[in-house]
């Protein structure tokens, strides 16, 4: 497989550097090609605006519009371009971060914002007009797995954690812009009571790592419905005979794995 | 009162632009007194970084535990001082944004990352030594409005939307940032179908957003659980007798309004 690693720390002597250095080694080992793009290390800009673009005008700037049309053009700025490109080259991205306010740091929402953009991530369309989007779109066939440490224990996010289910506040990321783009989400792995690492710890959160790892292929993904795939009206709501009288993000999970079912 | 506005879009312009201008000046009318972070015209500086706290060492950087010596010993970037003193002034913030890819922009998620720093708006025990987070805290007393505008339509992000409910969708910011610093948190308002706005569409959207203004001291809050206030046992997990049998963000709402129960 080829594999593109996302990383957001700005220190490579932390815990996230020494789990990225020993996750791609361990890639190596497999086989795997892997490319990196380590956000703080490539002084990556994070902020969208009209450099982005190339852009001359002065009129008002319709962000979403201005990136469709510099994609289509050929002047989007180089590091857009880059990210890109290697985007189209991989198989497989993982996205490795500390969790911070329960969400990527702006560097990596920047990448998001400035990369992932109309015409080369989402906004196409079938033969029959319907737009492609979750499940379908650009980067259908490609798997997306988060690898994200956080301050605090595991059962303060599990199904009735105070934090919130890790993979429900994850939703933006994991079913809001992977699954959105067609990219197929995986259960993320979380390394809990990050800021009291020890040997004994690492060693197990590297093991964890390495099986996510080895089977990055083949490890069965979250169940997202389909948007085109019959469980959504004309409103994009849920038909009423699935997951009948029930609310909350699992809803949109096909199965009660992953996302777990309430009630 | 008095008034934070942090506002996050490249171009005042915009509809958001012309919401901002209009929404000052509904608080002025009402005798509030405001002040704005308006972070793209202040060339916010996004990401978290050494220059932060002016580090002269080049030892392994430890984010967190960084960020709070710096804010004790003065030593933070001007910038960032300059957020936490109007944060201190203000008895409410408005948070107003372009939803992209179902967050805030990199720009403001950076105002989140560095402003927002433990020992100014987190970190602080009581007297018993217990953690002063989710509902107390720092920032308690303050309240939060969200205001964004969405491409999508409203169907899509209600109860079974395929977007995932509104208030769900935003939870690491209402709860995960707002409610864990101390803040109160507002039911977010919407601007849906942003990207077709009419005349007739902004005077419904203004109206929404000055009855938003007018309620901002009244308004009934949504109605998250306290850490400290007995529903969580010591691993922070929701006691069982309260949502019994129940998964899912929902049920870290005492009651079932905004965040509505599942099944």
């Amino acid at each position: 497989m080829r594999i593109l690693w996302i990383s957001a720390h700005p220190d490579q002597r932390s815990l996230n550097g020494s789990l990225m250095a020993d996750g791609l080694r361990a890639l190596e080992e497999s086989g795997h090609e892997h490319r990196t793009s380590d956000l703080y290390a490539m002084g990556w800009k994070a902020v969208v605006d009209a450099d982005d673009f190339r852009r001359e005008s002065t009129e008002r700037l319709f962000v979403g519009d201005e990136q469709e049309r510099a994609y289509k053009e050929g002047k989007l700025s180089d590091d857009i371009l880059a990210e890109q490109e290697k985007i189209s080259w991989a198989d497989a991205l993982v996205f490795q971060f500390p969790l911070w306010w329960f969400g990527p740091p702006a560097i990596l929402k920047g990448w998001f914002d400035r990369v992932l953009l109309q015409g080369f991530a989402f906004g196409l369309h079938d033969a029959e007009g319907r737009v492609l989007r979750y499940g379908d779109g650009p980067l259908a066939g490609k798997r997306a797995l988060i690898v994200t440490s956080v301050g605090g224990r595991e059962s303060a996010f599990g199904p009735r954690g105070i934090n919130g289910q890790l993979d429900q506040v994850l939703f933006p990321m994991l079913h809001g812009t992977f699954w959105y783009t067609g990219m197929t989400a995986l259960p993320p792995l979380a390394v809990y009571s990050a800021d009291r690492s020890t040997d004994a710890s690492y060693a197990r959160d590297l093991a964890a790592l390495r099986e996510r790892l080895r089977t990055l292929d083949t490890a069965e993904p979250l169940s997202f419905r389909r948007q085109n795939g019959g469980d959504y009206d004309e409103h994009m709501v849920l038909r009423p005979e699935l997951a009948p009288g029930r609310t909350g993000l699992a809803v949109h999970q096909a199965e009660t794995q992953g996302l777990r079912a309430a009630g």
